[in-house]
Parts: C-alpha cells; structure tokens; sequence
C-alpha cells in the first residue's frame, strides 16, 4: 500500500494501454484502480458485484440494456451486480473504476478485452 | 440507489455543513460520501477499517501521529485501519470519502464533531 497520496490524473503517465485497469491504493478488500478507455467494450456482467466509475478527465457513456448513462469528468456512477453493461468512449476517457479485489474487466463474459486481475500500477 | 450518475462537485451545492458526510452512491457494502472540511477535526481511529479520502476541491493534510500527508486536488490516501488521524483544512476542502457502511466520522473518540451515521445526501 502507498504510504503517500496519490495523484490520480498524473498516475496515467504510467498507464499507456487502454482498457486495461491499474491499482493505485485499496481499502480493505475494495481496490481503486485507474483506466484509459476508448472505444466500445465488450458487453458484460458482474454476477457478485456492483461496479463503481468515477470519470476523471472526458467523458463516458455506460450502455445498460435498453437504457444508457452519460458520465462527464467528475460524475460517479455505481453499475449494480447483475446489471450487463458496456462503457463506450467515443474519445479517450480515464476513469476511475472502484470495486473489490477480484473483479474481472469482462465479467464472465471473456474475450480478447481480459485484462489482468488486480495489476498495480 | 441513484440510477442517474451523480455530479460530486454539483451535489455540494445541497450540503453547507462541515464534517457532516453525506452518502451519495453505494457499492455493495461500501458508501461514497461527500463532505465539507474546515478547521481541525478530532484525532481518531477506525478499529475495523481502513478509510479513503480523495481531495475533489481545496486541500487537505492529515496528520498522523509522528508524520502527516498533505492532499491537493485530486489525490488519494488511504488511512488504514487502526491507524489514529486527524484531518486538518485550513481553508474549505471538499473530500470524497470511501468506506464502509456504519462508519462512525470520529470514530471511538466521539465528541461534538460525531455526525448521524450513514446519511444520505
């Protein structure tokens, strides 16, 4: 654990990939994790858990079925268990994603957007 | 639950108080709360968890016995558990806190700073 703040927006000088979410602090079982997105993500759903995105720089649109949400920088939105979804960002988007250790990006749904589970930064 | 994402700067607009957190989303068992800091507030431990703070506005330095960290804008700590704190602002900050439900904001230590648990914004 970082015994020193964390700069979220300057920690994406370290996180080049897209789609691919990095630890920077965590709190008892709950990680905060740091992610470029850009493009469409792969429809999925997270069986055991809610799903925290706090957009920090540009903006994102959750796709839920039949419905949709539209985050600008500084709005939280908590996609809850069970609830398939997908994050489409027309431009590049970092957001912060908090959730608990564990979580896998595509959910059950697998595919070629797998990222590592819980990689820190 | 909010289905609609939440604004955190915007939905300061709906709390004046200082050291009185306010829960604007969920996930699982964890709460995202707003709060106004102003001044020194009571030192204190949480015995059973760990606890997040991220600066949204203004700054913040949170004194730990023996050292302290200083937080701008932006940036994260976690204060682990056990771990006695106390934050101090000297002008107005806005923090976004993240922890779990049942929370006491003073901890053991009580006293007059002690607000409702778990209130929603």
């Amino acid at each position: 654990m970082p015994d020193t703040p964390i700069h979220l927006l300057q920690a994406f000088e370290r996180l080049r990939e897209t789609w691919s979410p990095r630890v920077v602090a965590q709190m008892n079982d709950v990680c905060f994790k740091i992610a470029r997105l850009q493009g469409e993500f792969t429809w999925h759903r997270h069986e055991d858990t809610d799903e925290a995105f706090l957009v920090l720089e540009g903006s994102l649109r959750i796709e839920l079925r039949g419905s949709h949400v539209e985050l600008a920088a500084g709005e939280l939105f908590v996609v809850p268990k069970g609830v398939e979804h997908r994050p489409v960002a027309r431009a590049e988007c970092k957001v912060l994603l908090v959730e608990p250790q564990g979580v896998v990006n595509t959910g059950g749904a697998g595919g070629e957007q797998t990222a590592p589970v819980d990689k820190w930064l």
